[in-house]
């Protein structure tokens, strides 16, 4: 179907006034338009990838007692609970043996196992439920007027073209955001990480090695061994971030995985191999998260190293704040609000920063590592799981602070 | 009064029989010494330094609640209470604004404000009192024997030559230690770690400025005020490692200080500054902490940067363990014991070591850090201040780990 053109042979455009327009509808874009749906205001939500493409991107697996709350307290999971695993602690194995940390004893908190997938199909289904407004597998598009009337143009699945004029644009497109390109360098910081190492992430046809998930430090590098479900498993090791993952048997994968796992005491059920990826690893933090009436969510702000599984649950946490404010900005029509916005979030941002770079610094085997850093981050291992403190501290990080703080 | 001479023309020399020969007298040597002559076992120590030079060698001033207990509870001290300070908390000051970690509060201990020269003539004069054999201010110290029945050869004070032959040698001879070198090296592991940067540390009469030790995180690099007594206090501020000590006039050297507190809201008391120096920072261990019939302790096997306060009391606690080992080698003539040592010592030791790295990295500006690593680093000290585990961890770690461990 093809757009009516006017008569100098531009196609005409279909205006659609909104309250909130979202570029994105992964989990972060489609969680804030459920949110602000709740809270009676209008939006549109808009993704360059089709549903289909959303639903087979593989990502985190793990969600914090916030995050799950949040899923099921505002109408949009019940299956979170009746799919996913609890996971009431993790493994760490380092030096011939295996530590438990146990959140629940510690913090009296727990995670989820649930894909971001399931969290994605489960969002989706609820904003169609709600008669939300979502278009996916959109093209061309174009953002403009962030200091007076944001308008998102861009040209739909069918081929129409559209513009959106809205009080307040959401950026919640992810690592390779636009919107966050629309904020001018004068009025940005934008901090990097690299890390001199990658994961080899696979999807194996086996049952579940452990009951959770176990954080293995060795000599040959690190490895995390992660579950899907029953049949389904989800395994990484740490590698060199040019490594090519079709180049790698299956033998050879296990070999490596199995080689890591039993120096700690741990031998992993074995299967077939149907999805081999090299996963990059990097820090990104953009600040301010706000430019006149754009406000940033999600992975478009910020990006996480996976060790720690904090991405998910920082863009969710992103936007139960931005919900928040934006319901007051809406109200009063009162941009100020991104401002407050954009500080509370950025406290667990650079919070969760931290975490991540401690847990992947703790835990993998740095190529210039000398001798003595060997030494000292087996001594930060022993000393952790040997102190409650420690552990309660690295607990309540993982669970994800007590108090959504 | 010079020796007497062999008809051959060499002088001749007193030879001593003891049990256990510890080189180097300073708080580890004579703390050792003590605690053996306490369970009923002869030891020679001896040092190359007087005990003047010693004494004029302004060290450490902070002691774990283990090493007050340990002054106290075996006759050494009773002036540790009486002229030290009790801090029960340090502050944290960085951001704009200082937090104190209650120490008391979070792990019911506290530390000791109490300078190692004071240790050391607590220690010199108990081991006078006691009968001790200590001799200062030797030279020319060989050893040998280690396989067998070591020896130790020196010219004292007084220009005779002296042979001690012992059951067990303790190298106790500091950072630079001669015996350390006695260990072959395909018998021994040396690790290394340079910082990048020194303390440029001050004593200045002046009244304290805040009644505990301020860690002092900022742009301009990291200080830290700590006293000394009502009229004398110690403080430190990071620098280059070439800093030429003696270039720096007072009043640049106060304005690096008030510059660098005044960011969190501090403001330091001044008054003449009486000595300054350039204090390197390097991390060291040699592993194992034993050959044959020869222990090393204290410095002589490792060395912290001075952050978090651990050389001192590392040094006791290895002492500590190692009159509990050497009582039952020399019983039942075993050196087994003294792998025994080493191993319990260095559980402490790459503690210790990781605690200072911690401190260190947590605290100071690195030269080569990226702006996103200055804020990872201010997300860390926010989130740790903001949580009882975390504050918790660092407590335990400062006071000492609690039960000795």
């Amino acid at each position: 179907m093809s757009s009516p053109r006017t008569p100098s042979g531009t196609r005409s455009r279909s205006q659609t006034r909104t309250q909130v327009a979202v570029v994105g509808a992964g989990p972060a874009g489609l969680m804030l338009s459920h949110l602000l749906a709740r809270a009676g205001i209008d939006s549109v939500a808009i993704d360059l990838r089709t549903r289909r493409e959303i639903e087979e991107t593989h990502r985190a697996g793990i969600l914090e007692q916030d995050s799950v709350d949040l899923l099921v307290d505002t109408g949009v999971s019940d299956r979170v609970h009746r799919d996913g695993y609890r996971h009431d602690g993790i493994e760490l194995a380092f030096g011939g043996a295996s530590h438990r940390i146990d959140f629940r004893g510690l913090v009296g908190a727990s995670t989820q196992l649930y894909p971001q997938t399931d969290v994605f199909v489960d969002l989706a289904d609820a904003r169609a439920r709600d008669g939300g407004d979502v278009r996916f597998g959109v093209r061309d598009v174009a953002v403009d007027g962030l200091a007076t009337t944001p308008a998102v143009r861009f040209t739909d699945a069918d081929g129409a073209d559209h513009e959106v004029r809205a009080d307040f644009l959401v950026g919640a497109d992810g690592s390779r955001s636009l919107c966050r390109r629309q904020v001018p360098e004068a009025a940005r910081r934008q901090y990097f990480r690299e890390y001199p190492f990658a994961w080899f992430g696979i999807l194996a046809e086996a049952p579940p090695s452990a009951p959770e998930l176990i954080y293995n430090h060795s000599a040959r590098g690190f490895a995390l061994i992660s579950q899907r479900t029953e049949s389904l498993q989800r395994m990484y090791f740490q590698c060199d971030p040019d490594e090519v993952a079709d180049a790698w048997s299956d033998d050879r994968i296990w070999d490596e995985l199995q080689g890591r796992l039993s120096a700690n005491g741990h031998v992993l059920k074995e299967g077939p191999i149907i999805s081999r990826t090299v996963l990059p690893f990097r820090s990104f933090v953009q600040e301010p998260m706000h430019h006149g009436r754009l406000v940033l969510a999600g992975d478009a702000a910020h990006t996480v190293p996976p060790t720690g599984a904090k991405g998910l649950n920082l863009a969710l946490a992103d936007v139960r704040v931005l919900a928040e404010e934006l319901e007051r900005a809406v109200d009063a029509d009162d941009p100020a609000r991104l401002a407050t916005y954009s500080e509370r979030a950025l406290g667990r941002v650079w919070k969760a920063q931290h975490f991540s770079y401690w847990m992947t610094t703790m835990l993998h085997t740095l190529p210039d590592a000398s001798p003595f850093d060997v030494r000292r981050q087996e001594g930060e291992l022993s000393g952790l799981v040997a102190s409650t403190a420690g552990s309660t501290y690295l607990a309540e990080a993982y669970t994800g602070w007590p108090g959504g703080r």
